[in-house]
């Protein structure tokens, strides 16, 4: 019996096919290119029809799970995905049953899928308050409160991005809110521009590129060489990571925060520092008992998650998992 | 079939009979004076060792729930409690259970007994995720997730006073918090003193009290007399409160936020202006779908929350409630 779990993402589409123990015995990544609303979900379609009429004869794929870039709604059974144009109430779980037939299928938002993936098989194994923080282009957290994840009224828990972490308010802070403004992957970018068009006679490695196309790899790679605008950036991260950390202990009092996302990656150096940040700020006895971890699964915590779901769903776990 | 319920405050102890229902029955309020450490358990078990025997006839008591102003330990059945002097590490369990013989006792903190109060027979009547802000001395929130309080790994969930809302950190905010250390009524008497000391021409009415005896109670005086050290105060603590909702909004996605404590009271006029501040800040969808509402039940939220900690314990409910 196989799980095939599906981790769609702004730019490519990640397939994995899992034993129900959760080892990954085939994987395969796709480009989405220039495709948008319709062709994302004729991509997916296609490739699940494929799998499954491969694997058909022996009737291995007994579920499938679908992490998404953004919010599923589950009782409509439709998905808001802000970098896929069109899908702003994509009909995704009814498309997917159609193909899938008698297969369940399951979809859910990535920051689920992640926290979910790391409990299954990374570094929340073993926890019942966990949050895995993803770090991006954007920020969100997939939270595990009691052993379920929290979802909220409307399944749009969850959204740390919008921490309020600076007074006053800034328009800045309209677009995506006050924390991820300046400490996600694209924050932390505009914070470098910011700070490069306010300092006259800086000369230093960030000027290499025209200011519009610096990106967050370029302000990593400008700290690792010692860029006194790359660390002036940094700190200001490690300042709002840590606020924000010291928030989710305060409000969440969990066992573990993971970080993982595009930006940690280069940023997992800076876990103690965050640690150092959040101890200030946070409500002590929590923050005592709080680990900070770096995710283990990577970029494969979605589709861990995706695949978890699948067979969540497969045993009528019912939201709840295994002890 | 009776409930009996007590909510033991930093300086009183409030006790109610309850029907199952949640019909308050009888009621009484006690000082608590000056006492400290165990005299404040031999008060509350002399109490509950009366009202059982003046019962025990029609053996009606079948089940207590105790409200207390700090955090239970769950495992090891003691109280933490700032309020009360030696309550570090107090054995109420173990010392009420010894008067109570067979018959069942709960306790809780009361910012989870607030939100149960008000989820069973108040504000929250309904909802499956809802927070109740308690704003006193201090600020705490107790917080329904999925039909379920929100505890974390060591019952210390819901410390919101600890929030991070500004930078940089300042000394204030060691010992409770950034939130709290000038949002609660402490927080707001020690605001309006800190202004007082820094505006040399002021001659306002609260100039009428030496500095140090100014109150929260006395800045919602001077605020409704259009005093203006008072509206600069006011407006800081709007703001404030303002963007822990946000926060609280975009995290937690619930149906309500519920004002409560003694703060609010005098503050609820400014619930209109507090959403407005939220609105600037949260997460936009979940923003729409929230209601911000006073509490219902007022002082007596921790007293029918208690009671309803009873009941569920009483029926094995288990922590999750009937809905």
């Amino acid at each position: 019996m196989r799980l095939l779990a599906i981790d769609l993402g702004g730019t490519k589409l990640a397939i994995g096919v899992f034993t129900t123990d959760g080892d990954l015995i085939a994987e395969e990544k796709l480009p989405i290119d220039k495709r948008s609303g319709d062709e994302v979900g004729q991509l997916l379609s296609q490739k699940i029809k494929d799998l499954l009429s491969q694997c058909a004869e022996e009737k291995s794929i007994q579920s499938i799970g679908i992490s998404i870039p953004g919010i599923f709604y589950k009782d409509k059974g439709t998905v808001w995905a802000p970098n896929i144009p069109g899908w702003e109430n994509y009909p995704l779980l009814k498309e997917v049953q159609c193909i899938a037939g008698d297969v369940s299928v399951t979809i859910d938002s990535d920051r689920s899928c992640y926290i979910l993936g790391e409990w299954w098989k990374g570094a929340a194994k073993g926890c019942t308050d966990a949050i895995f923080i993803a770090v991006g282009t954007g920020i969100g957290a997939g939270i595990l409160v009691d052993g379920k994840i929290l979802r909220g009224a409307n399944d749009i828990a969850g959204a740390v991005g919008w921490m309020t972490l600076e007074r006053p308010f800034q328009q800045d802070y309209i677009e995506c809110g006050c924390f991820e403004s300046s400490a996600s992957g694209d924050g932390i970018a505009k914070l470098a521009r910011k700070f490069l068009s306010t300092t006259g006679d800086y000369t230093g490695i960030l000027n290499v590129k025209p200011v519009n196309a610096i990106t967050a790899v370029d302000v990593f790679d400008a700290y690792d060489k010692g860029d006194a605008i790359a660390r002036k950036v940094i700190d200001h991260c490690i300042e709002y990571w840590g606020m924000a950390v010291a928030n989710l202990v305060s409000l969440f009092n969990p066992q573990k925060i993971i970080f993982g996302g595009g930006v940690f990656g280069p940023a997992m150096q800076f876990i103690p520092a965050i640690y150092e940040e959040a101890v200030k700020w946070a409500q002590p006895i929590s923050m005592k008992k709080v680990k900070l971890e770096a995710s283990l699964l990577g970029s494969n915590a979605g589709l861990y998650g995706a695949a978890y779901a699948a067979k969540q769903n497969l045993y009528n776990l019912n939201g709840s998992h295994e002890k």
